[in-house]
């Protein structure tokens, strides 16, 4: 018997892989990773494409239930379904792992994520630098990792994308507008020149989807609504003029 | 009518999404670019699939052609399937430009790449630098840009991932074993101690289908044979200790 990692990809039920399909419909239990990303359909019309039930997942259950899946893929087909691409997150690694270690066999089906999903934008994916993410502020929890890899990846004149945090079981979502305010933050308390309200920046929602993508200095896309998660930033590094062509459509 | 760009994944014909399938069967012309990537499946499998027939275009034809590709989305629909995801290369963006100045309307059916893909070698996706790919040498042409985006992204403590040239119409293929042996020469010139016989890599072959992953040091993964296409290589950077346990498992 076999655990079948399976990335759905990024928008509703029908971008799942006819092989990805095929095997769901084999297997005897299917789970839903719910955490680190959204689909743009209900769980329900997956449901119903797949013919069977679905245990939905959040961090906590795989972390703590990962035993229990994998014994159950000792004994039956087992599915653990990730939206987008199957390895965004460590804890589907460190599932993986568990079920090498007792001998469970594991199989891949990728799909679409938001990393090469991005490429519609128009940048060259070979031109990005490190991806990094804003994840929500919290009491005693002040991130600045994004302004540092934006520093960073701008003294090497590359592209620098931005995933931004979500906890849909709360039904919250960082937007455009949040992670733009969390850089001209940052910047007021670094001063290291990284990002200003001057700053070109691509704002991107539902990539993979109903896609808007708005091209603009930074104070201008504050003035934008995305609309609906979820969203993604990038600030862009040195342009090659194709690039400059190809962003231009969003302006 | 509309022109449709559509990522068909990394593997075989079944790697198609269900969205792509459906929208593939009611195109009037269907176009595959073929010289960015390759399949581990005929054309004819796609053909009996989809139950149409395929034109494969090169990058000649996808750049001389473009204004007959995007005059027939303007009376049919049209299919331009990309093996991978849809934006590796820049002549796509490009074809999807043309189309959009010419007021024909253009959407986008994405798929796993390369980029994602490795995501199963169990190194972070967030922790890769900049991309980088391998191109044949030829006469007046000695490609460095490799080895100066490896000792960039090393001095960052980032992953590099070396994509490999491919040339599907002469059934060319650069392997693991050319990758190395150029990054070895690149040090026999340079010298700036980026890479050695000692250096632990990670070669990859048929990521998304029948893979092969060997984590070594460069010497050893020379003598190693990683059968068809494609190959890519990936260099680590610092490791997380969670990495450290993912990668062990290529040993």
């Amino acid at each position: 018997m076999t655990l079948y990692f399976i990335g759905i990809g990024l928008n509703d039920e029908k971008d799942i892989t006819l092989k990805g399909l095929e095997t769901v419909k084999k297997c005897e239990y299917i789970y839903l990773e719910y955490y680190t990303s959204m689909l743009h359909c209900d769980i329900a019309d997956l449901e119903d494409l797949y013919g069977k039930k679905i245990i939905t997942a959040d961090r906590d259950m795989v972390e703590k239930r990962a035993d229990e899946i994998i014994d159950q893929a000792r004994e039956e087909d087992v599915a653990f379904l990730v939206i987008g691409d199957i390895f965004g997150a460590t804890t589907h690694t460190d599932l993986m792992l568990r079920a090498k270690e007792k001998d469970v066999h594991c199989a891949f089906i990728h799909n679409a994520s938001i990393i090469n999903g991005v490429g519609i934008v128009g940048l060259e994916l070979y031109k990005y630098g490190r991806i990094t993410s804003i994840p929500f502020q919290s009491p005693g929890f002040s991130p600045e990792t994004h302004y540092t890899v934006l520093k960073e990846n701008k003294t090497h004149g590359l592209h620098t994308l931005m995933l931004l945090d979500l906890r849909p079981h709360e039904d919250k979502f960082m937007t455009v507008n949040d992670a733009i305010k969390s850089l001209l933050e940052l910047e007021r308390k670094r001063k290291e020149q990284v990002f200003s309200e001057d700053t070109w920046c691509i704002g991107c929602a539902r990539i993979g989807g109903d896609h808007k993508i708005k091209y603009a200095t930074a104070k201008n896309l504050l003035a934008q609504d995305f609309g609906e998660p979820l969203h993604c930033l990038i600030i862009p590094g040195e342009l090659h003029f194709v690039e400059e062509d190809a962003i231009a459509q969003w302006k």
